[in-house]
C-alpha cells in the first residue's frame, strides 16, 4: 500500500495517563483516517497509540530495538526486530511521512531532531518545543496537521 | 501478533517464471497457515510471494533498501523505507523465525549465510547448495519445514 | 586501543568562524590529551575538529553518511563509509565515551538527544540547552570535562 | 585519506594455525603496501590481520559487533563499537575497496556474499568457492590481486 500515509508515534515509553489518552486516541483517528501507525513497538505511548489504532481497525508496525518479539505490545499488527537498539528511532522516522510525537524524553527528542534533520514534518502534543514543531493542543488537531503536512510532502 | 510465526522468503530481485511459481505458491502457503511474510519488497522473487501471501489474505512486511515507498511491489501490507541498501538483508534476516529461498544470486546468499550465522533456520528450492540448508522440492515442503523449524526453535 | 578515551565532536556541516575556531580548539587538544576523535567526516565542525586534531597529531575517525570516501574531509585518519544516510549520527554518538557539542542544528540535535538517551554525556559549547547537558565557555572546559566524564563513566 | 585504499580482512573468529598465519601475513603486506586494514576487530583472522598489519605500523580499523570497546583485539587502530550485531559484516564490507577473505564459516560467507552483491571485489585464500571470487594461493597473490581490484575499480 504505498499511497498509503504512514505516521509515526512517538513519546514515552513510560508515561502519564494524560499523555496515553491522547495516543491512545491519536492511533484511533490515523486508524479512522486509513493512515498505517509506525512506532517502537514497546510500552507507554507506543501501546497506548497501537491500542488506539486496533481500536478502529488500522494496521500498526512496531520497529522492536532488540531481538525478542515477544517484547510488542500486544497492539501491533507486525513486529520488526530491528536488534539495532536505540538506533531504530532513525529507522521508525524514516519510515513515516510525518511524525507526532506526545509528550517524551529524550528518546523522543532524537526522534523529533532526527525528523527535523531529514525534513519530516513533526507535530507536538506536549512535548519538546522547536522552532520548527507545529505545537497542537489536541489529538484531532494533531491528525489532521500531520496528515496534511504529509499529503503536501508526498 | 508476537505468537505469530514469520518467515522470510528470499530470492532474485529478476527470477524466472518457475522460480516465481515456486514464490507464488509459498507465499499463498504461508498466509494460508498464518503466517506473516517477510522480504524485501521489491521485485521478482519478492512481488511473486508477496502476492501469493495477498490472495490467500495474508499480511506481508516488505523491508525496502531505499527510501522512497513506491518502489515496494503492489502486494505489500506494510513497507518500510529502511535506507540501509543491501544492509538491509540482514533485517530481513532478523526479523524471520524462518527463512525459505527461492533461487536467488548474491544478495539471497548473503541472507541464507546471514541466517545460517544467526541460527535462523533455511530452507530452499532451487537454491544455494549449503551444508546447513534444507533443500526441499516443493513449496509445500518449503512451508511445512520452514514452519517447523520455527516452531521448533521458539 | 581499547583503553584510549573516543571522544565525538558534533556540530554543523556549515557553521560561522568563532565554532569553527573552538571546534578546532576542542580537535586539537584532545589530540594533546590522547583522545581518539570521532566525527561524521565531512565539513564545518568536523572537518574543523579533525584539523586540530590532526594538528596535534591525533587519530580522527571519520563516519560517513554515504558511500564515497572522498566525500571525507582531508584530516581523517580513516573515513568510514557506512551508507547509513543520517542514520550514521547515531554510529558516531555509540562509537563514543562523551560527546562535545559545538553550534550546531537538528542533526547535532539529534547526536545530543541519543546520546542522552543511551547514557553518553554531552558537554556544550554554544550549542542546544537541555537540562542534562554540561554547557561550558571554552574549549579548555570543553575537554576537560568530557574526558572527567568519560572517565567517571568506564 | 581518502586517496588511501582500504582492503578488508574477513575469516572465522576462530582459525586453524595455518590460517592464522596466513591472514598474519596477509595483513602485513597490506600495511606495507599502505592499505588500511578494515575487520571485525575480534579474534581468530581478525586479530592476526590485525597484528600483522601492526607489525608493519598500519592502520587498523574494528567494526565491533558489540558496544564494548574492551572486546577488540589489542591491535586495532581504531575500534569502532557499532551494537549492530552480525549486521556490522555488512558495514565491514561496505568500508573497502577489497574483501579478501581467509578461510571462515557462514559469516565470512555473508561477508563475501554482501561484496559480491555490492561490486566489492572479493579474493579468497581456503576460504568460500565461489564463480565471482578468485581463489589464490598466498598472501602475496591475495594482496598483489586485491590492490589491483581495488585500484581498478577507482
Amino acid at each position: 500500500m504505498s499511497g498509503t500515509t504512514y505516521v509515526a508515534v512517538v513519546g514515552g515509553g513510560a508515561a502519564d495517563a494524560p499523555h496515553l489518552d491522547v495516543a491512545r486516541e491519536v492511533g484511533r483517528l490515523l486508524a479512522e483516517r486509513g493512515a498505517v501507525l509506525v512506532g517502537g513497538g514497546l510500552g507507554g505511548v507506543m501501546a497506548a497509540s497501537a491500542a488506539g489504532a486496533a481500536e478502529a481497525g488500522g494496521i500498526i508496525v512496531g520497529l522492536l530495538p532488540g531481538s525478542d518479539r515477544r517484547d510488542a505490545n500486544p497492539h501491533v499488527t507486525v513486529a520488526i526486530t530491528t536488534g539495532l537498539g536505540e538506533m531504530r528511532n532513525a529507522l521508525v522516522v524514516r519510515a513515516a511521512d510525518a511524525v507526532i510525537a506526545v509528550g517524551g524524553e529524550y528518546g523522543t527528542l532524537s526522534e523529533i531532531a532526527f525528523a527535523l534533520r531529514t525534513g519530516v514534518p513533526v507535530v507536538a502534543i506536549g512535548s519538546w518545543a522547536l522552532p520548527d514543531v507545529a505545537a497542537v493542543g489536541t489529538p484531532e488537531a494533531a491528525v489532521d496537521l500531520a496528515l496534511a503536512l504529509a499529503e503536501a510532502r508526498a
